[in-house]
């Protein structure tokens, strides 16, 4: 098949009538079918269904002498703790638990930061005119919105397949207005890009001018392979520990996307130094999270090779759904030479980049078709895409059947797109 | 039997022994009693097993057509709003729900007013200069300490048997710098005063001169009577709404006290302008809050009146506490002319007036014999009693058998601190 750009004004013709011929019969289906956000199917909700029972009985709310039924115990249940830190490599006392949602413990500690400082801040965030936070792009626009609520300058960097363009990042922390970066270090959202060992160590290594530098590491991927198997990966809490820098990174992570998304535990990782700054300001906040839904998650989830276990049920659901997806992408879009992506391996997303300036057209185009898709430009700081390229496939919630329809119109919608702007 | 005024002085000197001694023995008994904090006891949180058993199978988590094992739907389960709002006696659309934490729910709501302003502000309170916030004294510490860590000068109002003396709460609004009050208006912490039907309705006709002056109405103990039957409250959300100030008020409550402390669902209510202003901010902070919990305490707790069913039972548990409370001051305390209190129907505490300047004594030679109060002074803005006099009582914690040993105990450690003042 000949790419776009190597078709003749009369096969470009022939094609535009068959892309357009092809779109209408797609919009008179009159689908109504949703890939904008990484909500997991009712397959894989059904899949966990056993910790429902996990807690039947008062004696079953008695954990190691605490009894989670009642207040108190801010940091949560210790059994938890251990879980938490167990999945991500960090120790126990490193990790406090939050409730069901960890953006709710991100949007916290930023809004902390920005109210009373950091461990290390001279002043709180909100008092330092003209403060900048990194972004690298593209990423996850509810990160953004977080830092652009706050009033925060958002600096882009370009993702490499390494993770964020390191180089850039060393040369921004050199000026101390930047107070912060946004990390998804494994199966990145949207790209699905896993940052390299040396990515992670840079991070560890880093020399910010701002004393309350933050890397927010929100690992919210950290043991959702859905091709082959689990990939170890990096401690940062403890590289940032052994490099002198205890006190540089939050990490965050939940189990929304292994057990129920919304109604989960979350947890928020740092120094000992961190948590005790943060336990202060988070007394006055609440009493404590609910210790009943963390002791369900952990009798339920046990430990991370059960976890790990729980994981291959959901990439079960999740593989097919990717890989068709991929094929779509691979047999109408790569041929055509209309964009480009990463295979992920794990993750939520295909992060798809067509050519520049098609994006939010095709999306359009999508929608008119009932097709709903992650606006575009989402991915970006404010909503601005400056190539107008990135379009952010969900494919976890609809069932494969329905998926073939949404890709076939995605597909189709970008032909359009393309073919508009040749004019 | 004489008051320790009347007594002369070798009537003293032989009380001062006989106290003397019995603290003594008291201590000597290493005791080890809370007395602290409002936590319900273990047969409280044993009355109410059933919740754990009622969503054990996926289509349980099915409800109107929403599954609310997935993301989604900021302002909750429709059921669950319903509910709450039957409780309150406001409209469902009035309502919307929040996690385990009411006091989660109204730090976030001082919060935002303080990083982006309420509905009408002019400017967020963080820039308001000198900004204030009503406290009626004695309060909640909680309260108190919100208000504190975001700036706010706190003004101490007196409560009268019939609420804030809104006398003095009506002069106060006339200062553009006051921003707003925290009520407790049911079952007030820490008297369990129930404001009367005219100072809610005063509370409803205030003309503050802050156009973002907030009334903050924790209505903590809604349904939490534990003597007599339920008692029938005005709704707050309905008066103001008539008295066309809609949107004056933010009300809150929470299931912490129906179902398991800390695990149960909180709501926060308001006019539908506030709740869309909120709802828009609440977005950038996290998806949902967990709605199969929702749903599991709504399957529970069902409706208004088996509420009250599950609310007698915990009565049945709660009556005797007090008794026992009760009994210990009208003994041995009123004789002796050493303090006054009121008689509460509902709520978790009994709220000591000690003569001036025997509270923060008192509490310590408690501590020394093992008997741990909330800190004297906590229920005032900046723990700062003037009259040194207010001790809370939390008596739901430990049982009957040892509720009289921590009585006898406080008894004699006031006994003690008053005969030390006396010299």
């Amino acid at each position: 098949m000949k790419t776009y750009q190597e078709m003749n004004a009369a096969e470009l013709a022939q094609e535009r009538a068959e892309v357009q011929a092809h779109y209408q019969r797609l919009k008179d289906l009159n689908l109504k079918l949703d890939m904008s956000r990484g909500k997991p199917g009712k397959d894989q909700l059904d899949a966990i269904s056993d910790i429902l029972t996990v807690l039947t009985d008062p004696a079953d709310c008695i954990c190691e002498g605490m009894d989670v039924r009642n207040y108190g115990n801010m940091e949560g249940v210790p059994a938890a703790r251990r879980l938490m830190s167990e999945l991500l490599g960090c120790r126990p006392e490193e990790c406090i638990m939050g409730g069901s949602s960890s953006l709710a413990l991100m949007y916290g500690l930023v809004m902390r930061g920005y109210c009373f400082g950091m461990t290390h801040s001279p002043v709180p965030w909100s008092r330092v005119e003209g403060r900048k936070w990194i972004c690298p792009t593209p990423g996850y626009d509810r990160h953004f919105k977080i830092t652009e609520v706050f009033g925060f300058e958002m600096i882009t960097v370009p993702m490499l397949p390494t993770g964020p363009d390191m180089d850039r990042v060393e040369e921004l922390v050199k000026d101390p207005l930047v107070k912060g970066i946004w990390c998804v270090p494994k199966y990145s959202n949207p790209d699905g890009i896993v940052y390299s060992q040396e990515t992670v160590e840079r991070f560890a290594k880093l020399e910010p001018a701002a004393p309350d530098f933050t890397v927010i590491w929100d690992n919210a991927y950290c043991v959702h392979e859905f091709d082959g198997d689990y990939l170890p990966f990096p401690d940062i809490i403890g590289l940032c520990r052994e490099a002198g820098h205890p006190d540089l990174v939050y990490e965050f992570c939940s189990t929304s996307k292994i057990t129920f998304p919304g109604a989960g535990i979350s947890a928020m990782c740092s120094s000992e130094a961190n948590l005790n700054y943060q336990r202060k300001l988070l007394g006055v906040q609440m009493i404590s999270y609910d210790k009943v839904n963390q002791l369900r998650q952990v009798k339920f989830l046990k430990n991370k090779e059960n976890t790990l276990a729980v994981m291959k049920k959901h990439a079960a659901i999740l593989k097919p759904r990717f890989d068709c997806v991929l094929h779509w992408l691979e047999t109408e879009i790569a041929p055509r030479g209309l964009g480009h992506w990463q295979t992920p391996k794990g993750g939520y997303f295909v992060s798809l980049y067509t050519l520049p300036g098609l994006a939010k057209r095709t999306v359009a185009l999508c929608k008119e078709a009932g097709v709903v898709l992650t606006d575009a430009g989402a991915t970006y700081p404010l909503g601005k895409d400056p190539q107008d390229s990135n379009i952010r496939i969900a494919p976890s919630l609809p069932p494969v059947r329905e998926l073939e329809a949404a890709m076939e119109v995605l597909c189709t919608a970008l032909e359009m797109a393309a073919l508009e702007q040749m004019g």
